[in-house]
């Protein structure tokens, strides 16, 4: 690549939103992604501000100033149109680099459904957010999760729709959490050597059941990973049975994997939690689908 | 509005990802959220497909003529400029309305640092997401948010950044689920007539406390969702004492926020969890920020 990254320290990226930023964020992370080979060797650090329940014009003009002051990007959501072209223009004035994030999607379907867009803002005076069935399904999803976190009740198995199994530190307890976030009803089984694995596991739809796995080496660092700094000689030798354990550990749940051939086995070695996530989703949903195009799908 | 929805059934959004697909959805999602009008009374339902981890030019294709046979919009995010290229013709094509919803982004952020964005997307082939110390804390909160639930271990109150405080059925856990997710350790401390709240709760920093509030007949309506279609007539005079019952409650806890007038109260009435947790976090922020222009600022 051309990489023409200018030097250290400034450059900043304001991110507006008229709600809860959380979509101008998580879309920012993503695109954040493609300059991951120049951030992570810090040549361009990046600065992220998020500027949330920004529904006040003055409050708007003011971060804008800011901004350009700051020499900062701008990238916003705004519902009013009105609002969008203001700071719009005010950019153009102030010198601020900007783009509407969402815009794009909100015309496109608006332009295919025929509808138009309503303009205003989540959390403007006088809008309530309804309390729908997906709302109420994932606080049970989540609530469901918790309690069945690390193999607790083995009991209600039946219970959930996802399974995952796996040794400790396979990710378990952050991804039964992305998932019940989702609405998925999620429970987690430890693979321990020395313990059996739950009847209750082998008796469930067995297509609910994923394993977990991962390398010895990623394994072992994730789990030394806060006492790394305090590695002494002799914890260093400790380091070593460790190591040994852990391959242990893996061999004994690959076996176990192995006796089990119709549960898929995710390695999330390299993996962000929701990469994982959106695998295990996918092989969930491809199963109910059978023959369709693969796909995920909902009706709102 | 001018309210021009075409008749209910058929027209739907692909979404099409090289990754998880979960940025595509947040934005669709927020989107939505302006056609909540006519969404809400399903005169114009609308059905989303997701389809993630598309690196296949055969799989893409494969999705655009069905998109075209199904009437269906595609909203995309591809980090190839290739790939999107080649989308965007073979949509022309079959007559595909389509959109790239994450370039805009991706080209404004390149533009404004002078870098080139990879056009590699994530999981592709030999790419890693690496254990970041941002991956390693927010599995730490996780895992730190769980065990505090719903009043557990009031003795670590103060590892806690976040403290919630309210009657149940005021969104406790599922706020301090999604807050964990964005980083943030939370303990959460239920307030129940007849129990003492712990007094560590009174000895740890006041300015990580926040109370959560409701309706009455919101928290009602919560806690009986699940019976509701069950009501019988002698469960009827139940509900009056439960509303009775439920309006103590919430007095009993305005009182216990009276007295501890530096925590913040939230009303949870008509929020979607993810924007009581914007509020949280601004909050939260501001007051380690004083004086600055209040956002959330993270170095990348
Ligand atoms: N349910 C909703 N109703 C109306 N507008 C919404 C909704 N959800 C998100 N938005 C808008 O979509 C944009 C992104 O939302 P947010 O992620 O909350 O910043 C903002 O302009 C919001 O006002
Ligand atoms: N860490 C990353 N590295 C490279 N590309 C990414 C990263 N995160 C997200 N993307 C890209 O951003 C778009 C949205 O990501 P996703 O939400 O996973 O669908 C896709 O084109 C991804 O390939
Ligand atoms: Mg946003
Ligand atoms: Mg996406």
């Amino acid at each position: 690549f051309v990489d023409s990254c200018e030097p250290a320290g400034g450059k900043a990226i304001y991110m507006v939103s008229d709600g809860t930023g959380w979509t101008a964020e998580h879309s920012v992370s993503a695109a954040l992604g493609q300059f991951e080979y120049c951030l992570l060797n810090r040549r361009c650090p990046i600065n992220t501000h998020l500027f949330s329940g920004v529904q006040d014009m003055g409050r708007l003009l003011e971060i804008i100033k800011q901004a350009g002051k700051e020499g900062a990007l701008l990238l916003y959501t705004l519902a009013d149109p009105l609002a969008a072209r203001a700071v719009e223009q005010a950019c153009k004035l102030w010198g601020v680099p900007s783009t509407d994030i969402l815009r794009p999607t909100t015309e496109a379907i608006a332009s295919h459904f025929g509808v138009t867009p309503s303009g205003i803002p989540r959390g403007a005076p006088g809008r309530k957010s309804p309390i729908t069935e997906e709302f109420l399904r994932r606080n049970e999803a989540i609530a469901f999760t918790i309690k069945q976190d690390d193999g607790a009740r083995p009991q209600n198995l039946n219970r959930a729709q996802i399974v995952l199994v796996g040794v400790s530190r396979t990710g378990k307890t952050p991804l039964s959490i992305y998932l019940a976030q989702k609405g998925y009803k999620v429970a987690n089984v430890p693979i321990v050597i020395g313990s059996e694995l739950p009847k209750t596991l082998f008796e469930i739809d067995q297509e609910k059941v994923f394993g977990l796995t991962t390398n010895p080496a990623v394994l072992q660092s994730i789990r030394s990973a806060r006492t790394r700094s305090l590695k002494l000689e002799s914890e260093m030798r400790n380091n070593y049975s460790e190591m040994d354990h852990v391959r242990k550990e893996l061999e004994y749940a690959n076996n176990v994997f192995l006796q089990n051939p119709q549960w898929p086995v995710i390695d999330i070695t390299g993996r962000a939690i929701e990469e994982t996530a959106a695998i295990v989703v996918r092989i969930y949903h491809d199963r109910k689908q059978k023959g369709a195009l693969p796909c995920i799908s909902k009706q709102r």
